[in-house]
Order: C-alpha cells, then sequence, then structure tokens
C-alpha cells in the first residue's frame, strides 16, 4: 500500500495528531538492503576506526582522512547522493543509519564524515544547478574530493547572517571576488571543496558559493593552524581566510541571497544527522560500561549487581532506545515524504529539499535531545568506570570528551531549543498546523468539570498513550498561554521558549518510543518485549516530571491570579497517573536484562 | 559569649532541628585574620597559578611541583597544622577557605595541594604518635617534604579495605615488610612520604604506616609512569609498588587493624575541604562567564541580554552561593566542635579527629553537591562561550575536564550518597540524633487532618523556612518508610538510598542557603542581598523539585495501596508552596546583578 501524503504527519504535527503504532518506522522495520548497510557499515568501523582509537586521540589528522577514503571506496558517502551523480541513490532512512552506524568509533571521524555527506555535500544536492551536481557531487561521493561548509565567522555564529565575509563581482560579471575569515571549519585540512557564504552589497542575506580548493594552486585562500579542541582532536578544524578568491558566476549556489536559506537548510539535515551520529555511541558505551560492571568485582560481587550501577545501565540503555525510536522515525517521515512529493511530479532535488524542510521542528528536537544523552551516557559510562573511567587507556572520557560538540555545532542546543518552539509558532501562524484549535480545546476543558471516570488501562500502554494526550495539552496550555500573553514578544522570552521546547522535546521522544514498543510487541510478543516496555515506560515518567516542572515554571512566568491556579490545576491533572510505575522496578528489569546479553541489545 | 555544647548541632542533627541564622556561619563573617588569608591566597593563584594554564594543561608536573614549594613557603601547607608541629595553627575555617581559594586556577595544583594537606598529612596530625608528629609534620607543613596516600589498588576502589598489600612483621619484630601494588597515587612523583595502607597476616581490617621514600635509595619502592588522564593532568598520579619495603614499627599509624578507621576519617576531611576546592573555580568560571556574555555580541545584543543565557549566569551564580553557604556552615560547625573539646580537655588531636568525624554525613554532603554543581558550572560555562568553548584557548574545557575528577575520587559519589544516608540512619539506631520520635510525628501528621490556615509570609524567608521544615518532614516520612519496610536490609536497596541521599543533600544545601542570606539580610538590610535572596529562593525552588521527583519515585517503590497514596498526599503537601516563586524573575534579578558587576560578586 502506498504511502498518501494523508497518512505522514506534517512536521511538527505530532503535537496535534495521534499516531498509531502502525505508522511509525522503527528499526526493527529496517529492509533487506538497509540491514546490509548497517552490518557493512558496522564492519568498517570494527576494522577501520576502533581499533585506532590512540591514533586518533593524538590528533593523527591523516588517519581521520585515511577513514573518509576508505568510506568513500566502500560507497558510504554517497549513500544519499542520486545514482545520476556516482551516488548508491539510496533513501533517507540508509543515509541516518550510516552515519549512526560510521560515528561510534571516534567523534573525529563522525565530525569529518557529518560536515562531508552532510553540510559539506548536501547543499550542492540540494540547492545546486544540474552543471555544478555533474561536476562536484560524483567527485564527493566517491572521496575524490571532500568538502567542508564555511559559515561561521569570529562575529558570527549562532547569528549567521551576520557574517562580513564580502563577495564582489568583477568588471566583466564573469566572476566574485571572495574576502573574509571563516572559522571553525571542519574538514578544513584536507577539503577540497567549500562552501562559503559571503555577502554581495549590502545585502540583508549572505549568498552561497562553491568554491574549489587545491594547496597547490591556493586561490587566496590560506588556512589557519589546527585547532586545539577538547574533543574530537583527529578532526580537522581550522580557519580559513579568504584573499581576493576568485570564484566564477556560475558557481554561485541557488540565487543571490539566497545563502542564509541554504545555510539553514543545510543545517536541518546535519542536526537529524548529528543525532543519529551520536546513538551508535551511546549503544557502545553502554555495552562497554555493563561489560565492565559485569567484571568489576567489590565488596565480592560484580557490580553491576549494585542498584546504584543498574540505575546507571538502565537509564543508559533508555535514553539510547528512545534516540533510535525517535530518529528512525523522523528518518522515515522525510523519506515517505520525499517519495510522496517525487510521485507528484516534483524533481528528486526539489522533493528532498521540501522533504527535510517539512520535518525541521523534529531535526532540532533530535539534535538537542540526542546530543544530550549521549553526554549523560558518556557521563555515567566514566562513572561506572569510576578511577579508571578518568584514564586515557579506557575509552571513556574520550566519548565523553567527543560528546561535548555535538551540543554546540549544528546551532548550539539553546538555539535549536528556540527555533523548534518557534518554528511550530510560526508553522500554526501561516496555517500549516492548527495549534490554534487543539489550544482552544483545551482552555475549554480546563474551564469544565474534569471526569473522574478510572477508564480501564489493561491493555498495553493504555495509560501510558493516554498520558501522552494529557502532555500535548501541556504543552498546548503552556504555548498557547504563552503566545496569548506575548504575541510576537513570545520569541525575546527565550526562558519561557526554553523550558516551552523541553516540553515538546519530551512529548515526541516519549511517544516515539512508546509506538516503537508497542508496535513491536504487537508483532513479537508482550514478552519478547518485556524490557523494551519497561524501558518506554521509564522513559515516559521521566519526560512527564521534566513536563510537569517546565510546565509549572512557565505558568508561574506568565500567568496570575485565577488564571495560574486553573493552569496549575490543568497541569496536575495532566501530569498525573492513575497507576504510578515503580522505576525502581522498571530500572532492574531493564539493568538486568542488560547484564544478561552483556551489551546494549535492543 | 562561649559557644556551649547545645549551641552547636550534632552531625546529621540539622535535619530534626530548627537552626537559627545567627546561629550559622557565613562567609560574610570571616574574621580580619581569615579575611587576611583569603587575600593572600588569592594573590598567589592570580601571580603563580592562573598566568600558567597552558603549562599545566601541558603535564608539566615540575610547575605543579614548584607551586607546591611556595605554597609552603608561604604558610599554606601548614594553615591547620598546629604551631608545635611548625604549621599556622589555624582554625578548620582558616584550613577550608585556603583549599578554596588556592583551587581555582588548576584542578592539577588544587589535587596536589589536597592529597599533600588532607589526606597525606591529616592522618599523621589525627593519628601519629607525639615521635610521629615532631618527626614528619614540621617537614609536610612547610613543604619540605611533600606527602600521598596510597590506599586505592587495582581491586580495592571503593571496596578500600579489601586491599592486597600485605605487611609482615620482621623476625626480630623491630619491623614489617611490606609488599603490594597501589594505584591512582596523586603526588607519587614527588612525594617523601607515602601514607600506606596495609594488612597484616589475616587482619579483618587493614592498618595503616608512614612510609619514607627516597628516590635514591628507594627501599623496594617503585613508581609506575605518570597516567594519562581526562583532566588535573599535571597532577602526578602514579602506581607505587611496594617490594619488601621495610618499615619500622614505629611508623605504624594507630593501633593494628585501624587502617581501615584511619583511612574512612581522613577521608571524612578530604571530603569537605575537596567540596571547598571546587568553589572558587565555580566563582571563576561564573566571572569568565558573565565577562564573555557582557562582551560577545550576537544578532546586534550582548549575549548576556538573551534570557537563554540569564539563566545559565543566573543558575551558575546560585550554585556557587549555596556551594559556599554550605561548606563554610559546615566548616564552622567542626571548628567550634573542636574547640568544645578542647575546652573540655580534650587533647587538640583527640579533637579534631572527632570534631570531623561528627560532620562526617555533612562532609558527604558537601563533596556530592558542590562535586556536581561545578561539572555543571563549567559545563555551562563552556556552552556560554560556545564553540569558542571547545577550543583549549580558552579556560572552559580545562575547568570542565578537571572538574570532572571530583564526582570520582575521595569515595565516589554513589559511595558518598550511600554513606550520608546509611551513616544518619546508624546514628538514629545508635540513639545520636532522635530520629524515629520525629518521624513517628510525622507519620502521626500525615494521618491527621491537614490544616487549612494560610499563615502569616509576610516576613523574609517565612515561607521559605516553612517550605525547609516541610521538607525535613519528607525525608523523614520517606527514610523512615523504608526503614520500617526494609530493616537493616535497606543497604541493598541502593536506588532507594541514592534517592534519600539526594533529599537529605538538597536540604542542607537550600537551608543553608537561607540561613546565610536571612543572617546577612538582617545585617545588611534585605535591599543589599536582594540577589542573594533570589538565590536562596531560586535554590529553594529546584530543591522543592528534586525533593518532590525522589521522594515520589521512593514512595512508589517501596509503599503500596492505601499507604503509598497517603504518603504522596503527604508528599504533594509537604513540597507545596503556598506562593510560587517566579524563577524566571528571580533569574532575571541575579543575573542582571552579576552582569552589571561583570564577575561573580557575592
Amino acid at each position: 500500500m502506498e504511502a498518501t501524503e494523508k497518512d505522514i504527519l506534517r512536521g511538527g504535527q505530532f503535537l496535534v495528531k495521534e499516531t498509531k503504532c502502525e505508522d511509525v518506522f522503527t528499526p526493527e522495520d529496517f529492509s533487506e538492503e538497509q540491514k546490509m548497510m548497517k552490518e557493512a557499515v558496522m564492519e568498517f568501523t570494527d576494522r577501520e576506526v576502533i581499533p585506532h582509537k590512540a591514533r586518533f586521540e593524538a590528533k593523527d589528522y591523516a588517519l581521520t582522512e585515511e577513514c573518509m577514503v576508505k568510506a568513500g571506496q566502500l560507497g558510504f558517502l554517497g549513500v544519499a547522493v542520486p545514482e545520476a551523480y556516482g551516488g548508491l541513490g539510496m533513501g533517507f532512512v540508509s543515509t541516518v543509519l550510516t552515519c549512526d552506524y560510521i560515528s561510534s568509533g571516534t567523534g573525529s571521524l563522525s565530525t569529518a564524515f557529518g560536515a562531508h555527506t552532510g553540510i559539506g555535500t548536501m547543499p550542492i544536492t540540494l540547492y545546486g544547478t544540474e552543471e555544478q551536481k555533474q561536476k562536484y557531487v560524483p567527485k564527493l561521493a566517491s572521496g575524490e574530493w571532500f568538502g567542508s561548509y564555511c559559515l561561521t565567522e569570529p562575529s558570527a555564529g549562532s547569528d549567521a547572517n551576520s557574517g562580513k565575509t564580502t563577495a564582489e563581482l568583477s568588471a566583466d560579471g564573469k566572476s566574485y571576488k571572495i574576502n573574509g575569515q571563516k572559522m571553525w571549519i571542519s574538514n578544513a585540512g584536507f577539503c577540497s571543496l567549500m562552501i562559503v557564504f559571503a555577502r554581495i552589497e549590502n545585502d540583508k542575506n549572505i549568498t552561497g558559493f562553491i568554491i574549489e580548493y587545491d594547496s597547490e594552486n591556493p586561490n587566496g585562500i590560506t588556512l589557519g593552524e589546527e585547532e586545539h579542541k577538547l574533543g574530537i582532536r583527529a578532526s580537522s578544524t581550522r580557519q580559513v581566510f579568504f584573499n581576493d578568491t576568485v570564484v566564477p558566476v556560475e558557481n554561485m549556489l541557488a540565487g543571490r541571497g539566497e545563502g542564509f536559506k541554504i545555510a539553514m537548510n543545510a543545517l536541518n539535515v546535519g542536526r537529524i544527522k548529528l543525532a543519529a551520529a551520536c546513538l551508535d555511541s551511546q549503544r557502545r558505551v553502554t555495552s562497554l560500561g555493563v561489560q565492565y560492571a559485569n567484571e568489576r568485582k567489590q565488596f565480592k560481587t560484580p557490580i553491576s549487581d549494585f542498584g546504584a550501577i543498574k540505575l546507571k545501565i538502565a537509564e543508559m540503555a533508555t535514553n539510547t532506545y528512545a534516540g533510535e525510536s525517535a530518529t528512525y522515525r523522523a528518518s522515515k517521515n522525510i523519506e515517505d515524504r520525499i517519495a510522496l512529493r517525487e510521485a507528484a511530479g516534483n524533481s528528486h532535488q526539489e522533493a528532498e529539499l521540501k522533504g527535510v524542510e517539512e520535518y525541521a521542528i523534529e531535526c532540532s528536537i533530535l539534535k538537542v535531545a540526542v546530543s544530550e544523552d549521549v553526554q549523560n551516557c558518556t557521563d555515567e559510562g566514566i562513572q561506572i568506570f569510576g578511577g579508571m573511567g578518568f584514564s586515557e587507556e579506557t575509552p571513556m572520557e574520550a566519548a565523553w570528551r567527543d560528546s561535548r560538540i555535538a551540543r554546540i555545532y549544528e546551532g548550539t542546543n539553546e538555539i535549536n531549543r528556540m527555533l523548534s518552539v518557534g518554528m511550530l509558532v510560526k508553522k500554526a501562524m501561516k496555517g500549516h498546523i492548527d495549534l490554534l484549535g487543539p489550544a482552544q480545546e483545551v482552555q475549554n476543558e480546563l474551564m469544565g468539570i474534569p471526569s473522574f471516570d478510572t477508564p480501564d488501562y489493561s491493555e498495553l500502554f493504555s495509560e501510558e498513550k493516554e498520558m501522552i494526550k494529557k502532555l500535548k495539552k501541556t504543552f498546548l496550555m503552556v504555548a498557547g498561554g504563552a503566545v496569548q500573553k506575548f504575541g510576537p514578544d513570545l520569541e525575546e522570552h527565550q526562558q519561557l521558549l526554553m523550558a516551552a521546547s523541553d516540553i515538546l522535546i519530551e512529548i515526541y521522544m516519549a511517544e516515539s518510543t512508546i509506538l516503537r514498543t508497542e508496535k513491536n510487541a504487537k508483532r513479537f510478543g508482550e514478552d519478547a518485549q518485556s524490557a523494551q516496555i519497561a524501558m518506554a515506560k521509564l522513559y515516559l515518567y521521566h519526560a512527564v516530571d521534566i513536563i510537569e516542572k517546565r510546565g509549572k515554571e512557565s505558568i508561574i512566568s506568565f500567568a496570575e491570579g485565577d488564571e495560574q491556579r486553573m493552569m496549575l490545576m490543568g497541569l496536575k491533572r495532566f501530569t498525573k497517573y492513575a497507576n504510578y510505575p515503580d522505576i525502581v522496578d522498571l530500572r532492574n528489569e531493564i539493568a538486568e536484562k542488560v547484564k544478561a546479553e552483556n551489551k546494549y541489545c535492543f
């Protein structure tokens, strides 16, 4: 059965529409092709990356480049690239899973891979002319050339559109001269192509250019020294200086002044791929953690038998599982939407562009949630290892350091938090999603008399799914109230946006986790999925907590008197379980499963 | 007016007794002598430590040693040492403040200083014979010799008493032969004295020895290579191997089999000093963060004007302030108790030993709370700096890495969490604190009809102090219920202990913060303390949240049916504000103050 426009949620619509578990894609739905891809990438990581940890940590930039070349030879760089341009032309899910499984060994390769295949290549596949694509994409897909993305400047970070780099048209109208300074440029040390953003005259918005780079013939381009960084030590990160660099006019990307749009859309793709790139690191760290804990004895007992350690193992596994659930759910939504648009006659390019753009909210949500999960996971990994965790001899400390960048690049988590809610509100204003109607319904419900019926919660996840509905009401109540109070000034209330975003994030992550598990329980049986069921319940419990906390803080900050009281009552109602789960039991069940398998096993 | 036994809270008693603000010591109560000491140490740090950051990060172990020698020349190593043994003989508060202000420049010096003056020297001043003290302490106090503490072994970390190092009495009864392997030994690379723990025959408990070390004449002692670590890079950390090392019998510390007790008591002192050693790092990171945020512009605005950044500045400052409040409160309790015992005829040594031991619960609480605060503070510091925060060129990343060890050494935070509650329960069982009576009262209150009076909360902190009382009831309800349910098996329920510990920690930290602020508001006026008042309220708000969350989880895990419902109702009652504070406003007020001063200014 073909998916139709109606079947696929629009971006952000998860908040107001109920999704059936049959309609979510899960890692357990991987096709044979996807499974083969996953195996191939895992084998590559095991062979080429993980054994060389010490070299990556010793800033062996050449090794990173070497791995990239090998990844190119195996086709991994071209997964997302259409066959017409030398790629494998696989779907978006395959793109995401390649990012996922190639990234666990070291953040250095993860960054190089993400920068090249994402923001270094996608701007051309998404916005390039046919000539540009023919000329550059095959080289990028094969790894003959590597790409970098030159957006950030010393004074233009989060405020990317404020860059000072200039592009000046030549007298003959055939080329632009680029002058300026870019910084934090991943892959700068070994790239042959740069996506560069510069301002033409006094344009409001910057413009994108494709600039070739050849160190033998540098065309006014000089590179700074390698930056010495907290983590991703073997990822090449340099400043790039443009001094009268000449770029032919035909190398402009899309139109004049469209650079900011390109930059933002490239980042959307980058964000979901970055989330994926944090997943296998979590799996690996969880596995290494449980293996150490099973092995290490104190007080004559494997430390994995201690509740304090079981707690960690359970939480690490649960967050990993949640991250997988949400990342692959969104990936397939994007893939389906691309297919739909193509079926409707859009070019692949146009379809892909719109497909990803549609889910920009989910991309931001995933970026924030999974980058924070991997930080926590590696942090607990260190703690499980105790003193050994602090030693460079064990893998935890590098994983922890590498994780730290994920909360900063591709838009800081603060920027992405604000974006997620901001984009949603904009979509509602534009009428792309109806938030107003549902928000009004919640308002009415708040005024009405609550039902005191106790529903029948005997079916799997019936209470949890009811809870998800209530959490959505919480968001609508809080965000709706805030919009009503502040109108367009809402964007100045960043603390409120941050809180609302946490609510939004937790809803998406918890719902995705429950739907994945429900789908699998229906297929494979509840007994076979009992640890997963425990994870879904544990995740939701924490989500409810976070939502209650952030909801309360928000309500108090913008509502007063009776309105505040009514909303706080609503919050209490919307976050109340009929039957509270015993999360100590849940954690124990999850931990016992992981301990028995001696690895992350979901 | 002399303090009497009655005036000073016993360790752990804060939980069941109300403390008046006049009875807490605060940093604003520093004596002239203490202020001079603080100034001297700060000047030293500014001159000798902070300018050399790059050398510390480049593993310049010699620099650390050099700083220690200079610290010795200035008397800083002997602050806590009685004048009779060449020290300054200053009180415990001065000891703690020296640790505090010497530690902010680099975790490397902080660790070397803490290891030397704390666990490297204190076992002798606390347990040594007069001869041992005469012989060794003056050398340690002056920095002629440095000390290290050899407890941990490859298979004996948290389970410190399980070490395999042996001590065998010679045939002539004059010496012991030490054989074994110690690891993670701070200061190993430049120490002349080691406090070594080893087992005699099949003793249940280990025994402590003072072993001199001279690399020219190594006496069977060999050192491993320097460990390569995540942080505290210029702190010497090595393995130490003992191969038939001969130690004269007169170098045994205290009695045979008393090593475990020594080890644990040395760690108690170590823990409060470690907490102190995290404070100035938080102050410095907060100051550097706000300075960067005031300077850095994005969207044509200093980023310190954005709510997302203000939130960070406010939370960083608040946690720092809370850490100071609790650390100095406990320090003075210890100092007063030492003085009382001396007044009652105890030797200084005996008095100090008992004084610190009495507050072992508070020492564990502080170790956990402040080590986690400094981690969060440095983490936010990186985030404020954005991409620059990830660079070794800026100070944030080293501070973040250095912080990480504080949650591991001197007993992991997991061990300290469990200890804090475990010790409290033991004290109650022994009748040293009456928890049973107050727990019974809470039980009765739960059964009774709640009062619906709205008290008059117009006086400063009246609602907050009422809340503290209720939070104490929450702990008594939760811990009391758990003890009732599990009895002595409670120690096997680590998840529950961890949750109960979080409740305990938050109560102590929040109460200390409020009392400090109340005391200062009475002295200096509420207007002068308005940001501090906001910090106390903000801290409490978060504490209530944590306590509600951890309380709920605990109750659900051990209570069922009506009992569960009753306790959850109690929890709700005990964590409910009559007037919820608007924490967005509170954060803004705090942040504006810090922004205006352009540094941590409390």
